[in-house]
């Protein structure tokens, strides 16, 4: 709507209030006994369950997914998790942006429903990253940066990622440190998730004291790549009432962009598509940072949770290192960032972070997030990046009364 | 909203009317000498540049693409394609429902203006078949068909359709002569189109007399496998005298879905999900079979426009044949199919194919389609198919006055 003042439309858009009524996902990990397909259909039957929903109810399913192509010689995966679901009937799309994918896929989901189109909507994500080995999986993650101009040349996420850390850390003075303490404060999280990929705590000493990936990041400063899945329900809050839980709102959504390669961008320190696509969302809102209660932030390195933490106006420029190191982001503390344990330690199936980190929003926003419960918890963020961010996605949730 | 008889919602959704006021494509063909981004963006700024519209304007981007992770080493090509554009502000997000994913990005496009978010928004399709050789493409192709259940075991395309072809020959009468008959209509078409990848017309005795792919198939049964892109520029109905040319109305919108293996449909001498997206789109548009003017169908193999002709209304079942033979579907007769030339002639640039659709329909809607002009075009329709048809997509757009 950011032009409307340049052309007029007298008609003016009726957004409809959007709700997720249901929410499921599998446990992340090393899933070499799961197919793709099931593990798409496993966290979509559960989040189904949850919501009391009918198969014949839904009206269309969104799946976000990176590189099924590469990963698993499938395309075209979207119907093929539907069918399996034994929803043959039901319209099922596709959405990529890298890793954001899922919350990108939220996003179209939320527009299906918003604009009046569809009532009950089913919003999945779904990735299958270790059946290739380590290598190759990292070469498929890469491949979301810029191939020609960056990945064929040998840059890696791991590369292009503590550039930025390096950056960081010359113009902030961001330490070490600062960096392992995002690894230790997700990894003590983590182990309060039972659906979590790394579930123990992991003391600062390890963490720094860990092989180095690409200097200064060392491997505890890198998520992993695991296999997993989550999906949520949709529907007009109005409708709500009709199925099983209490209503969790999605009250704003906003995407935003940069340019592909890292080589071409203005800044290294910042994430320019993180601050736009978090001023878009929490303006549509109507709210700002510290009406937060808590966010699911995508960590996929510990720069990328610092330098997200500042861009979406938790913390100035500078400060999320040391505000981590305060403490300020841990549970309990004034913004508990990644209660879920993040792609750090939940795990980072890559195409389904997105929904990961919405499912961990609602379980906070319903109070059923058990050891990890955020008290009172009544808005939160999630943040979901794609690439070495060229795309970002942010969504803001809240308890619907 | 098929199930708002069942729960209610007080809320109505209020759809907006939505308009393509530009349009834009490469040539299709073997374009070696140009990159996927190059394409995209060449689709791109045709469009815009059709529409009047500035860069700013745009407020997000849509891109159908089946397979670039494979195809060209690269997920994540939204971003990259609005980037190398110099739109590195705009939001940018892949859709991918294999061949149908052109038409399915058009679906969110739609969305996205309708429900009021958005204002000004550019969908496009982009695909690189050839760089791979012939062979790879047609596995990356064929791993949109159920790749553990059928693909694997060296079911292709050519083989599935041709079983198709085959049972519709069985249950119908179909001839190889009536299959052909598509063929050289396309081919007769696609002479008239300067942007068809084979600009001249094959005879019958031609088109009999090729060699067998997959019996009863012929490679002239056969859509090539093409490079190219498509855009168009939507805004909402009542914005669009402040751009360029005559608005094009996007009057109804379907969606439709089958079990992903050929071996799990209940029928194969015809598409559900192609019956279920016309009868939605139609439905939605308040209109009929016969309303329309003109309709491009996936003839991605001669077999699937006969189904579509029928799947659609256009011809009782088992009349796409006879229909054809009759010359029915012909220029200037009953039902215009596939005046740009269609799949077969036009070429294949697979993701890319739902846009290369709609830009042809704009074309005949606004009167500016040359020699292949449908007289007084008023409403037409676009039919788009993923994998072997367990994705389906049908759009009907009209002249707006």
């Amino acid at each position: 709507m950011q032009n409307s003042e340049k052309r007029s439309t007298q008609e003016s858009g009726n957004l409809r209030e959007v709700a997720i009524i249901g929410i499921g996902e599998t446990r992340i990990g090393e899933l070499w006994d799961q197919s793709l397909r099931e593990l798409g259909i496993n966290a979509g039957l559960s989040a189904i369950k949850d919501a009391g929903v009918k198969g014949e109810e839904i009206e269309k399913i969104y799946i976000g997914n990176m590189s099924a192509g590469r990963l698993i010689n499938q395309e075209h995966i979207a119907p093929m998790i539907a069918d399996y679901a034994g929803l043959d009937d039901i319209p099922a799309v596709r959405i990529e942006s890298g890793g954001a994918s899922g919350g990108m896929a939220l996003t179209e989901g939320y527009l299906s429903v918003a604009s009046g189109l569809h009532d009950v909507v089913v919003v999945g994500g779904a990735e299958k990253m270790t059946d290739v080995g380590d290598e190759e999986a990292k070469k498929i993650l890469s491949s979301t940066a810029d191939w020609e101009w960056e990945s064929v040349f040998g840059a890696t996420f791991d590369s292009l990622y503590a550039m930025m850390a390096r950056y960081h850390m010359f113009t902030h003075g961001t330490t070490k440190e600062q960096l392992a303490a995002v690894s230790v404060k997700n990894h003590a999280h983590g182990a309060l998730n039972p659906n979590a990929q790394f579930q123990r705590e992991v003391p600062l000493k390890i963490v720094m004291g860990s092989p180095i990936v690409s200097d200064p990041l060392t491997m505890f400063d890198c998520a992993p790549l695991s296999d997993g899945a989550a999906a949520v329900v949709l529907c007009p809050v109005d409708m709500a009432d009709s199925f099983n839980k209490d209503p969790v709102a999605i009250l704003g959504t906003g995407m935003g962009a940069d340019h592909m390669a890292v080589h071409d961008r203005r800044e290294l320190d910042a994430m320019k598509a993180t601050r736009s696509a978090g001023d878009k969302a929490l303006s549509m809102a109507g709210l700002k940072p510290e009406d937060m209660d808590f966010a699911e932030v995508h960590d996929n390195y510990t720069i990328s949770e610092i330098m997200a933490i500042e861009d979406l106006g938790f913390f100035p420029k500078g400060d999320g290192g040391p505000a981590t190191e305060r403490g300020d982001t841990s549970l309990h503390n004034k913004i508990p960032i990644n209660t879920s344990g993040g792609l750090k330690a939940k795990g980072q199936p890559v195409g389904a972070v997105g929904i990961n980190q919405a499912v961990e929003a609602v379980l906070q926003l319903r109070g059923e997030a058990g050891d990890r419960q955020v008290e009172d918890a009544e808005y939160g963020l999630i943040h979901n990046i794609g690439g070495t961010g060229a795309s970002a996605v942010v969504h803001v949730l809240g308890r619907w009364r």
